[in-house]
């Protein structure tokens, strides 16, 4: 499996010069030199450009800016340009448009939507795929292979029912099975023929909406079976591009937390990871170290590309605020502090018309090299260029993970009852952040991996148990690990069918206690746990309520209301060397925040970085050096005394523990120091 | 008619034993004997298990269930299975599956969505139920035919397209008598071919939703027309049972206040009416009572079953709280106290997966039988085995009717003006709580009842006004009874056409007024109501206001702002012996309870139990003895006389008149006393 | 081009006869000579009543209403009837009805719904017009033909998407301008074939709704193509009745601000301009004011006809209030005041059945004369006859005139970016009240206007700037005038496409600056505006925010708060005799009202009648007389200190300058004086 090598941190980002004329060209170059851009993404979204119709490829247009690139010395990351198929693809082979939820079939337009089972599709990207490998194939200059682009949604269509048969008797063998795993003896469902199956949709198991459905089985099976597909139609042109290059590493850009696509299914697929960070606010510094955890531990560890961000402002969202003074190269150093090693744009020059117009782009409508936006990227730039091969290659070296798991995502939200105002997301962020907060690196990974490398494992809303999980953990807590799960956690199998057992079902041993009844109550309705000792809390807690009985676990604390008041709402197990936690509710940040706190103080794991407001802090290490990120995400200065000796890369000072500096707002500092042992 | 009967109020609910392998179903039995079940209903949702193709039927596994309920001395409610019908069934027989509002055809999936005018559907259907019918004609536990589920939605497809013409030929004769109904010289709507009709939806002559319709004539037809459809479904398979088991009595489960079926067009079918009380909140008693008392009115009195209620929590609202401690209790002893000879659940043992896993059920996923679920389940099951004979068969005695009316509440609520906001229920809900909280009992009737044997009739926005009713109200009022309507009643004819004369129509003369003008304003623009004698109020008034001009009427109360400031909003006009009241607009809750205590003090009825906060109180009656029902709804413990002599039911102890006896939060009383002349 | 001409202020409004029985029919006439009522407009949706199948016409009924009204010598205003199709057309002719944006086909029902480019409607319709212009061709009593009603909506059927094709080549000649044109070089789009073009709907280039599209080129000109194919449609029975009746005036009637059809595009085939108001609320004598304004503009200032308003409610809202006690008349002299000359009601008598049931008209389903609606319906039509000829045919001499486009509010409003919650004519609304209150005159002009012969020209919001208007701007300026504009002006060219340039593009020059950058941010992070000289302000401003470097420009206000403060954010460029002023952002009513209030100062503009709150003037002139207009839509009386000598009309006193005149709630002041020079 190549992998991306590269002598800096990469610089540039998305590059369409195929909508403009000549001389704007010329001018992107120099701009590019003045603003440290060495590397740009090309070729997106120029299918339709270059190929008129099944048999005509006119590729002039994309040499002339190949060799401009290779003259003006940048690399090239190459797109296969099919996440935009052309308008008459889809007007002679209709099965390339999809059907959607509402069963509606589509026609040309918009992006991102061919139908993965698409033969016409699979047949002509390909081929185009084809035809561009040929082309490029010694390039010395790509440095990397671009496969589609954010990959999407889901089809419903004639052919995918039909490819959805096929990946049920693939993974169900037969239809007793297949009738178990969906539980049809309910509301009369009983599969007699393959055929009987039809995709799940507004047509057929659901109602209200895609999380709405009848039958959780099949939507849960309809969820995996479209990741599959798209992953095939990624195959498919990876297949291609790797025949032909077979040292150049294949990429596909993801979109972080996003709920459609189980990333871990693909990540095998990849040679490296690479995802597009467009925060839904800028209050959300939590969120986004989250998603790039989550994709640092896509390739287990692997250093990741940020392929997209914006250098300005979006233009999808309702309002679209600019980024203010300096969050531009705060953000894109969060990315190399979890662990990027490209910092990439979309895009370079602001498109002239359509959707786009007014999303932000590192050369305005105007196209001066004054403009705030540009100052900024060239700051970076330069300052990049000037780290030269530090930080490149790096990785994290943390001793706490946080399990995340789509399958647990879908189950939960995809369920009718006990609470659809209880989102996954906010679960997982609130013990993201608390961490973070705390100064503690963490690891976001799939339930699959070898837990016996960590100290501490926190998995909230652990809905869906599969495979051997529980033994894995109840053998990592007995190893002197210490684990932490939640309320919704240990409910259903792989089949979304709940335990027959005690809740929550394999974990009740682990966990030591059992769950006799889970109430749910509107955010109007709060409750206040009172911890035990009374050394810290009350806290509010909200919307789940587990009624807990505790066997060896210890109680920690309680509910301080309701019928269920004065029962275990935390408790703590000890089991072998290690510990077990349960939080059987959903705790406010600062409940949370104690929680979590009680478990690493368990674990000997603490920062001299935490608990600073506003200032985030993160290493990466490799065997000649080691990394201290701190960035400052708050609106005021923060002082911070250093705990070690070396050298501040940005300012190109020495630096010696005990040394004081102060954090600007949006401020970042890099510190080397020699490296730790591994 | 046959009718059900039983030496005691049965207990159980639905059961399932079909998801389940043999040795769950043993534990179930032992389950059903600690917890006093004696009634189950089975094959609810079993079809597709039984039949797998158009000719194989296998009931196998459903002589074992029978035979093992009678083995277990139990009593079965046999469902014909019909609410949820194969996957293969729909998919070889198209015209099995709707078109929705939206004209969109489905294909298989969820339940309750047969095509009521489907001939496949309805040849099946039949097929399987005789079947059903001549295999366990001579099960002597029967008790009672479940004929489909939960009757509900509608269809817009060709089949029920057909049908509706046909419908329409038999209500109207002419295309000239049509036309007349609908008013189609409106908007050139002429018809001059029967086949120029189309169901009205989303692609005709709706617009935003089912309630916004260009023709409302069109569209309250379609509501009756879809009664009627489902109504010869369900009287396809009564047919077949009937024909094989005489004297089995035959019902469906209703769903109480369920707007898109006129249950009273439905109710002249039924041997008895039974229901499913799933309120949409913990906070109901007034429209849980209003619902009982609705589905007792269908069968003029007669005792109900109520069919299902979770014992703990439901699944399909966003937020599903558990029942709180009793709360199980108290709602079964309400379905009693208003007329309910058994008390069923939804379910026996809670589904493994799919979109009920976690609906409450008896037996939850633990099978343990110390749940507190559990535990108040079998608590209350003692208690009714402990009752034996008493309660069963008896009857309310009330003095008050309410009408309650589908098409009054279909026409206001498909009405382009004067005010959307203004929702039939809410008004409904309103007069009934206020007579509920005065301790009077109420029988919910349909607008054909027999007026005579009231001395009280209420009947808020009894918006169209069809048949005879307006010459029964005025004798009713004449020979001495006390009437109260308001606001947006008498205004539309059973083609929903206004009358054409002074408002309210036909209610004019009665009521001894003219409405000149209906002002409507959002609910942030209150009015108020100042009491003529100043003896109570103000109150406040909202989103209706109609602007009064007295003839022989008496002002009671106006309005104290607006441009109507001053004029009547309350009235009361003596006819002959009796009364007629017209309240003008939308009063708030202390205002209704004002208005009807003048009422009630007109017609001389009050209840020494009235005005208790959260205390409701119903009578039984039967030949050999009244049952009084105290009721705590109430989070406080109530004290309370009693006014009669007699023994405590649930104490075991005898009680005499001045008695206090305290009612604990969720606590019942049930007082024996000696029969009162009927 | 025929204009119509009237001794009086026409008086009337819709009439549907056929509707009702013959002895009603006769009530109504007595009725109308009651109400001074002199105009009915008829046959409006009666097409499907005439014409029973392809080949029958009957028009029996249809010669007895004409032939009554002629004998009432009531004016006669002849409906097309073609904005409601007869059920058997569309039953027949499919083609008729339309596909809408979700891509449904509809069936029969409702109105207003044809397709404009279906050649069976366009055949069907226009043989019916034909047999009415031919029948009713003599009649003199016919004043005007009403052609179709409310055009509106949209449809996306086959017949459209060949039609907006041919409409395409018209537009472009050729693919390769097409795909410059839209940008189709972005996300792969470029169209080889003009049969690669298929509307831009739900199942194309759209998401989430009519406002999200890919490319805004496409839905831009789809809305272009929409309005002309409905002009194309109303032209193809003009053609008929001109042909008929060449000097009857022909019209149609719009509504006002309706966003789906550009009326500029429409206007020059109309003979005069008509429009049918139902405010949304109350409380909007602006929005009402700019309806007008703009209506009248339609035609360059002629007399226009209040078509429709409604005598007290609609019934087409959530809530339906009844027009408060002068409303009626204050609104009529509201559309007079502004240029109307005929005051025109939907409708005279209200409807039986179907959706307008609860709609007010002027005789109630009662059939009363003394209901209060009759009553006022009645004293203003008393008013208008006694009026005899004044003011019929004066026409206003404004010096402001206020900049409206379709294609901005389009292009503005479809945009991705920068703020979707910034809504055109909020902007408008708040810059058109501003000179109301001030007591200033203002035409509505569409972009085209010539404008030297205004002082002062308000542009907000100018989006899209087309043709020669940047450059007349700037001659406007340097001969002497004051031009104001807006954020987000100046940004795209007729294709939507952003300027390459400076923003705001061509509007740099004249305005002196350049913007910078955007900002946008919701309306729960305001921005507050400090005025330089500290003379007035601060004032808030919200969603939008440019940052603004200025060349020859004077700051006069500079922002407040964010990194932009200290910015200038309203601006004076002085330029030749002129000057030219930019507002940076969504400044609030109080700062509309500054601002605007010195360029009036600059322009020498005032009105003795200015700042008086609730209190709107305008002029109308004619040759002999001039005609102020004081109308008080507040709810206190106001006392008025009169500026002329001449005569109250509607009092019928003499007045002179200095006269102070009372005028209550609801009232209207006309004064006559001598006329002034035009």
């Amino acid at each position: 499996m190549p992998k991306p090598s590269a002598a800096k941190i990469l610089y540039g980002g998305d590059y369409n010069p195929e909508q403009w004329p000549e001389d704007v060209r010329k001018e992107d170059l120099a701009l590019f030199d003045k603003a440290g851009i060495d590397t740009l993404t090309i070729g997106v979204f120029s299918w339709g450009l270059f190929q008129r119709n099944e048999t005509e490829y006119d590729f002039g247009e994309l040499d002339s800016i190949v060799e401009s690139l290779q003259s003006a010395g940048k690399r090239i990351c190459l797109a296969t340009g099919t996440g935009g198929h052309p308008a008459w693809l889809a007007r002679k082979y209709p099965d390339v448009t999809r059907v959607d939820f509402e069963g509606r079939k589509h026609v040309y337009g918009q992006r991102h939507n061919a139908c993965p089972n698409s033969p016409s599709f699979r047949r002509f990207a390909t081929a185009y795929v084809e035809q561009l490998a040929t082309r490029y194939r010694d390039v010395d200059e790509i440095v990397a292979w671009h496969i589609g682009n954010e990959y999407g949604g889901a089809c419903y269509c004639e052919n995918c029912a039909r490819a959805f048969r096929v990946w049920l008797q693939r993974r169900y063998g037969t239809l007793q099975r297949l009738n178990e795993a969906w539980n049809t003896t309910f509301w009369s469902h009983t599969m007699y023929d393959w055929d009987d199956v039809v995709p799940p949709n507004a047509l057929s198991e659901h109602w209200r909406g895609p999380d709405h459905t009848a039958f959780n089985g099949i939507t849960l099976d309809y969820h995996r079976f479209t990741t599959d597909s798209m992953i095939d139609s990624f195959l498919a042109e990876k297949e291609v591009v790797r025949r032909h290059t077979p040292s150049i590493p294949v990429t596909t850009n993801f979109m972080g937390q996003y709920r459609p696509l189980d990333y871990h299914r693909w990540a095998p697929h990849l040679d490296f990871a690479s995802w597009d960070n467009y925060p839904r606010d800028a209050k959300s510094p939590d969120m986004m170290g989250l998603s790039h955890d989550l994709m640092r531990g896509l390739k287990r560890g692997d250093p990741f590309w940020l392929m997209e961000q914006t250098p300005s402002t979006t233009a999808s969202r309702d309002v679209n605020p600019v980024k203010r003074p300096g969050i531009l190269a705060l953000w894109s150093w969060q990315a190399v502090a979890h662990g990027a090693d490209a910092v990439l744009y979309f895009q370079m020059r602001q498109s002239k018309g359509a959707c786009e117009k007014y999303h932000g782009a590192v050369i305005d409508h105007s196209g001066r090299d004054d403009t705030r936006v540009f100052r900024e990227t060239a700051d970076l730039g330069s300052k990049l260029e000037h780290l030269a091969g530090e930080i490149v290659g790096s990785q994290a070296r943390n001793r706490t993970a946080l399990l995340f798991d789509w399958d647990s995502w879908w189950a939960l939200e995809i369920s009718d009852g006990p609470n659809r105002l209880l989102k996954y997301q906010d679960v997982m962020r609130r013990y993201y952040a608390a961490l973070q907060n705390a100064g503690i690196g963490v690891d976001v990974v799939d339930v699959s991996t070898d837990l016996s490398g960590y100290d501490v494992v926190v998995a909230p809303v652990l809905h869906l148990l599969k495979g051997d999980l529980a033994g894995r953990i109840e053998r990592f807590v007995d190893g002197g690990g210490h684990f932490v799960t939640t309320f919704l956690s240990g409910r259903v199998d792989v089949d979304d069918n709940a335990f027959l057992s005690d809740v929550p079902g394999p974990l009740v041993n682990v966990l030591g206690l059992r769950v006799t009844e889970t109430d749910a109550l509107g955010p109007e309705e709060p409750n206040s746990i009172t911890v035990t000792d009374a050394a810290a809390g009350p806290f509010e807690a909200s919307l789940i309520f587990d009624v807990v009985e505790t066997g060896t676990a210890e109680v920690l604390a309680t509910y301080a209301n309701d019928f269920y008041a004065g029962t275990p709402a935390v408790t703590r197990n000890r089991l072998g060397q290690g510990t077990a936690w349960y939080c059987a509710t959903h705790l406010d940040s600062t409940g949370v925040t104690w929680l979590l706190g009680q478990v690493l103080a368990e674990a000997g794991l603490s920062s001299p970085y935490g608990g600073v407001p506003g200032i985030e802090v993160t290493e990466r290490h490799r065997d000649d050096a080691t990394y201290l990120f701190l960035l400052n995400h708050g609106i005021t200065e923060t002082v911070i005394t250093l705990d070690r000796t070396g050298r501040s890369l940005l300012t190109d000072t020495d630096i010696a523990a005990g040394d004081i500096v102060a954090i600007p707002a949006a401020g970042v500092v890099v510190l080397k120091s020699a490296p730790t042992a591994s």
